[in-house]
């Protein structure tokens, strides 16, 4: 008995343990997790980011750029035409293609060169015989530069015009070096001639006619691109990456960004456009872009006294200032030069090629990466570098989207922009048509554009927020044919020591408007980042990479000069791919504030040191800026610690949304629409671009630099307002970064 | 044995199940939901709504503004700074306050009389002999009059400054006013007296001193505020709520908002001033206030012409231009009217009150509730009548908090505000020191002034996207001593007629500065309303309740002839205070941005009426703005389902958060920093102030207007910009409706 009654029990038991775990587990409970609760937490995969990273390919790459630079693509020829065709049929590939993509047109004022009229430069006697024409053409090694789409050299948005004048050498066109030369020369009526560098395009122009100067040539010293060489017959292209003599850097001759006739408006059909004679920043006087073998001879003619000898280059001869005109003893003697320029601005439809990724948690968050599109020639480095880059991330991305792989936590929009040769034109007017959605939801703006300059080291360019997660990305990278990472190569050539982490690869600020990443920085305060390859600054003092802007920035010359197997592309690639994904899929948005602090105290260092005194002595106090630093600082911490003590994959996802909101946000924070009214679209106080030397924050420095020259009482006025203005935004900032409440 | 089988098999089905039952009940599934599921789906509480909207007592609200109202409280007098501590005392009570509650402090530019030299208006004859002097004081009927806290009646912001000259009479003071007087007198050297109305305050000064006025009086016709009245035997206060005789409105003579000396800068000790002569929209010429027993004196003894019939006002004689100066016949022939105003400027510190409570599920989003805390004297109803309701919101809101019944799903942010009364300054230096965090952050403003103007019925004036939650609220609370809703009863007095739900409530837009919403409307386009019950336009046309400014705007005044018994304070604490807790409480934000179209479809027909032709006629196509309000509308449309076919409490919620943050943006993306240079603060493209009498978009009527009455090219040109500002403006935000991707 006592045995059944045991063996009873033990059945019992065991049917009752049946039960309970037919309960537990075979019945679903009402109030079990909803399955978002999972994907509200997702997070960046870290398989998933070695998978892509492996996959993005160095020959598919080369491939890319093959296509992309088969024929000249300038902003709204056949040839960018075609690359619009291109991006379109990748980016919508039912295998490898994005969610969606489609083109936006804009209606921009262009310049051209007038194809059945070319623009000329001459040397005439005073019967005006033409002694000595300047090239219309680059000289041809390879089919590429004979193709007719090869747009003459030419300085865009230089007034057509029919000038001549005594020739003088103006050095870098800075209004130092023509108050230099007008110490001794009559400018008036004088063409002058100037070298690249030191000066922006435009600048060159726009000083000269100050000074009464009626034509302007810019040409390229051998010294500044070349490490002096000139010779085509074994030391330039296509014997080395050197500029060939007769090799012109075209460019777009303007200071401020967008599309001109349109200032903070998108170029739609009907948009509002401003009178072309209220057009700021571009030259007053007719401008050329010449080669160095034509300078050689202008200058290595030139009479009057030597010029100083910081303004000497590379020819072989005494750069001399000009009598104005050329020397007695030259077949030039008494002539002048003559500018026939017959440039038109047109109206044209450019088009941005937009794709995108859905979010699958938040689509609202957008992860933005781009590059401009159009060239002036084959652009193969600028910027079909780039392209070819972000068309393998699109590749490999996209290929894991179909095959159901894998799908972002927030969306990610790529851009390519057009007719940013121009001036960041596609950029900017996507900016300003977008503003409010952007201004909302773009988490940060990743720009490649010349993805390769040279294949030393990586190169990057932020907002101080995403330091972080660039050393992160290339710390998981090879360096090319290495198995040193990306970071660690990096920090050999370019480091600098942080008070916080020691020595580190030295990350730039984003001052300028070099490309696209300019409307997102400055004009929406979205956080940017501009990523490349670059040189070793130990083996040329190459201000770019010579075939900038010029017919030979092919295929053959990338392949053979600049990346040979792609594989600086590839590290390119993989970089910023990388960054790009830990951006779209982190649950916390990979952005230190921390890093922004110590930006901030480096900058308020430097302030300090410059310019306290020189405000003191004016009754200016600087004592609330430092305030503002110390609280932007106290906050920072704060919210790293509240970052380190939550639990955010399984806390409410509110939570981490709140706390991406105040990352994503604070780059927005430090925008001031007023601060710098003569400044096009430079809204952010801190990154703004700056006169003075001093590495600080621009609005303050160049106002006390300019009320110190003046020594007038409104300009101090002046120097106090970009300080409070300076102030309240950083101290604004800071309370983003405190507790929300 | 088959029994006892089938005994087993009952008892071991019956163990089974207990098992089952156990495993399924008992013990805690790992995958349940977390706790914060169920939070981060909360939702109004009606229950709550209802316990909150019956504890809201008129009692209460009659001894908040009994204690208020004690004494004078200017901003930064004595009184002032008693009521700051009274609110920080209520605000930060155990038992009834806020999560926390403290004071900011602003350094601004205030203008005070001098007490030891008061300001004087009179009469004198050519030697100076006075013959009539205006009265310093208003007369005392009870010991609140008699306060001397009680401020001289003066312009604040009138130059100190000793003039003289012959009176004339110029109606409101517009520019067309001056003009038709200047027909006839030579206005050079002269004093204008004006009366209220028809032009901003400062205005009246502004536009005599470029017809050579040298001094300015102004004074309230009783045919404008007392419905003709003018006796105080038994005509007005205490007989009646009309203005005595010797009542002056009190006022701030200026244009813009905020703190004069810094602007677009928090007015910290340190903040830049600008130089005091920079300051624009304040008289240039000394001004003064008068009661209409004074004006009556003077007006009625003017030689000249008789004035047209829309100049004259109640007095029992015919309004003349003046001679200028006196009639023959009268004792003040030939004499002068001097103006000795003794008027400071001084910089004060002037106290904001900030109370919150915090968010319980997402604390980074804010919902502001405000008013101003000072007044001219007593200010039993401009501000006191808004501070009581206040002050009665948060002590119910604050016990169910302090008892743990209630937390908000978003923080509730109150403000009390210094130094409206000089120009919004309080609010607007608030929202310019914390403006990155406000702009990211606030889901609405709430501004409740003066809650009672009279007891006939609600007025609200407000973004359109709030007209449903308005509605919604008024609905749910009774009219005062009926059992009609404030609903029924408000369509009764101002009603229209939507296109989308037929007769309906007419809510106002926020096109001015009048109170503090301004600064939140249209500088930061947070989304904001002006609540308050109001006028039986049948009954008077009093331009506002007649003891405005004066030293009869008392407890004694209130509550005898605005609110006896409290009843309408009491709804609109209601109407306000729902309003509040479904801003704060809903999942779903109840914005709505179908009405936001319907009010862009009455603004675009309306401009489409009064200026398509006249645009036509310069080849400017309105087609854009046409495309654009369709565009928003679509995206409107398409936003509206997408909340019906959602179930946001079972999805996650960062669906709600997403969609909230459309609704939440919506009038930020409305707004443009360079869009009207010459407004101060003013950026939202839509609600900003307007000159043009036709209700659509301002820039727009104003551009058009202008350009019709020049004729000039550039005007014309001007008119295009504002077009092509506006379609940008609302595509964009267009934009931040339709899919997020």
């Amino acid at each position: 008995m006592l045995k059944e009654v045991l063996l009873g029990l033990l059945a019992g038991a065991a049917v009752l343990t049946v039960g309970i775990l037919l309960g537990h587990f075979a019945i679903d409970k009402g109030n079990s997790a909803p399955a978002w609760v999972q994907d509200a937490s997702r997070d960046v995969d870290e398989n998933m980011v070695e998978r892509f990273l492996a996959e993005l390919d160095n020959i598919q790459i080369q491939e890319n750029l093959r296509e992309l630079t088969k024929v000249p693509h300038m902003a709204t020829s056949p040839g960018d035409e075609a690359t619009v065709e291109f991006m379109l049929k990748r980016w919508q590939d039912p295998k490898t293609g994005l969610d969606s993509a489609w083109r936006e047109d804009y209606n921009v004022y262009l310049s051209f060169p007038n194809k059945s009229n070319p623009n000329k430069v001459s040397v005439a006697d005073p019967s005006n015989v033409v002694l000595f024409m300047v090239r219309e053409r680059e000289k041809a090694y390879y089919p590429e530069q004979e193709d007719p789409e090869v747009v003459q050299p030419f300085a865009a948005y230089s007034p057509a015009g029919n000038v001549k004048g005594k020739l003088v050498y103006a050095n870098q066109g800075k209004i130092s070096d023509y108050e230099l030369l007008n110490g001794t020369v009559d400018l008036k009526g004088t063409i002058a001639i100037t070298r690249y560098g030191g000066e922006g395009r435009s600048g060159k122009a726009i000083n000269a006619a100050k000074f009464g100067v009626v034509g302007v040539l810019v040409y390229t010293d051998p010294y500044d691109i070349n490490d002096g060489l000139m010779s085509d017959e074994n030391e330039t292209y296509p014997h080395s990456w050197y500029l060939p003599p007769s090799g012109v850097e075209r460019g777009s001759y303007n200071i401020d960004f967008g599309d001109m006739l349109t200032p903070y408006l998108a170029a739609k059909k009907d948009t509002y456009r401003i009178p072309k004679e209220d057009i700021k920043g571009i030259p007053p006087i007719p401008t050329q872009p010449i080669g160095f073998e034509d300078a050689y001879r202008l200058i290595c003619e030139l009479d009057g006294d030597d010029a100083p000898i910081e303004w000497q280059g590379a020819f072989n001869c005494t750069y001399k200032f000009g009598g104005p005109g050329f020397k007695s003893t030259s077949q030039f003697n008494n002539c002048n030069v003559h500018l026939d320029i017959y440039n038109r601005e047109e109206l044209r439809n450019s088009a941005n090629v937009m794709g995108v990724i859905r979010g699958s948690v938040e689509p609202d968050r957008y992860v933005i990466y781009g590059n401009h599109r159009d060239s002036w020639v084959h652009g193969a480095i600028d910027p079909s570098s780039g392209t070819a880059v972000m068309l393998e991330i699109t590749r490999v991305l996209g290929k894991m989207l179909k095959e159901g792989k894998w799908r972002p936590r927030r969306s990610i929009i790529f851009g390519s922009w057009g007719a940013e040769e121009f001036g960041l034109i596609g950029s900017a007017e996507y900016t300003e048509e977008y503003f409010s959605k952007l201004s909302e939801r773009a988490v940060a703006y990743i720009n490649v554009d010349i993805s390769v300059f040279a294949n030393a080291t990586l190169r990057a360019s932020s907002s101080p927020a995403t330091q972080s997660v660039i050393f992160t990305a290339s710390k998981q990278v090879n360096a090319p044919g290495t198995t040193t990472s990306v970071y660690d190569n990096w920090i050999k050539y370019y480091n600098r020591t942080s008070p916080s982490y020691g020595i580190i690869p030295n990350v730039g600020y984003l001052t300028g408007a070099g490309s696209d990443y300019a409307p997102f920085m400055h004009y929406l305060g979205v956080t940017s980042m501009d990523i490349s390859y670059y040189y070793d600054r130990s083996k040329t003092r190459a201000r770019i990479y010579p075939a900038y802007h010029t017919a030979y920035d092919t295929f053959d010359y990338s392949s053979k000069y600049i990346d040979p197997g792609f594989t600086s592309h590839q590290a390119v690639a993989r970089t910023a791919g990388n960054v790009l994904v830990r951006l779209a899929d982190s649950l916390l948005l990979p952005f230190n504030c921390s890093d922004y602090a110590e930006s901030l105290e480096q900058y308020h260092n430097e302030a300090v040191k410059n310019f306290e005194a020189k405000l003191m002595a004016n009754d200016i106090s600087m004592d609330s800026l430092k305030n503002a630093v110390e609280q932007f600082r106290k906050a920072a911490t704060k919210l790293n610690s509240l970052i380190r003590d939550s639990d955010l994959a399984n806390e409410t996802p509110l939570k981490a949304r709140r706390i991406n909101d105040q990352l994503m946000l604070l780059d927005r924070a430090f925008l001031d629409p007023l601060a710098f009214p003569e400044k096009y679209a430079f809204r952010h106080v801190i990154w703004a671009s700056r006169s003075s030397r001093v590495p600080t924050f621009p609005g303050l420095a160049d106002a006390v630099e300019k009320a110190e020259s003046t020594g007038l009482k409104e300009d101090w006025h002046q120097a106090h307002k970009h300080l409070s203005i300076l102030t309240q935004a950083i101290a604004g900032a800071a309370h983003t970064l405190d507790d929300v409440i």
